[in-house]
Formats: structure tokens, sequence, C-alpha cells
């Protein structure tokens, strides 16, 4: 079982990163761009026995590890 | 229109950050995990007349800085 895990900051979060993109895009011609965030996508591969099962794992995952939850929000996706 | 581009390191690359994201789920008491891949999720706002021509617009900005093509992979999905 796979579980695709897409952590991104809040709104409202400056995220520095997003604006160098932005900026680095216009510097190379790409003007339609209004707006740009980073996330980070973390895809892990599960031996769980239910879709169910891999879900609340995740989840706790999420809430220890993978996600800082006072300036990240995530959501999870389990496929396969 | 908003684009959400996923860029991830392509099979057989090393994945330092997934290792360690992976260990230290191990040391946290998830067993269940047998690999861990981290990636970056690039969310796009544009101002594009059509879809397709967003396509193609983000898949050139993907090409000249959002992905290293020689060790990254990337798929591009156009919403709303």
């Amino acid at each position: 079982m796979k579980a695709i895990v897409n952590v991104y900051l809040k709104e409202g979060v400056l995220d520095p990163q997003g604006k160098a993109v932005h900026h680095a895009l216009g510097a190379l011609g790409f003007e339609n761009v209004s707006n740009v965030r980073v996330g980070k996508q973390i895809v892990l591969d599960l031996q769980s026995s239910s879709e169910e099962e891999a879900k609340q794992e995740v989840e706790k995952m999420c809430e220890t590890l993978l996600a800082n939850t006072v300036i990240e929000d995530y959501n999870i996706e389990i496929v396969q």
C-alpha cells in the first residue's frame, strides 16, 4: 500500500522558497504567474492490512514527525 | 487557474532525505513502513487563458527551473 502525504505551509505563513521561485520565474520571462507556494510531497510504502489502518497510522506520523502543525497543513491519500 | 507540480527523484536515485525520514519513523515506533521518498510539491497561480496553454507553460517552467531533469521527474496537474 502507498500513502502520498502533501505537506504545505498554512495560508498566511510567509513562504520564502515560493517567493524565490516566483522571482526566478519572472526573471526567466514567465510573466503569467501570480503566486507560488512550495511544499513537500512524501511517498510512503506501507505494509498495513487495511486502508483505514494505513490512514490512521500516517495521520499519527504527520502529527509527530512529518508536519509542523503550527505552521503547516497536510493531506493524506492512500493508493493501491 | 492553478497548477500543481510534483517533482520527485527518479527511480534508482538515492534519496537521503527519504532515508532520514524512514529512519526517524522507525525510531518513533512506526515499523510498518518499508520505504520513504521525499519530493517537492509546487503550487502555481496562473493567469492563462486556457488549460492547454497553462500546461504547456508549466512544462517549460519545469524543464528550465523547477525540476532537475537529470535526476528528477515531474507531473503537472491543472485545476480550476
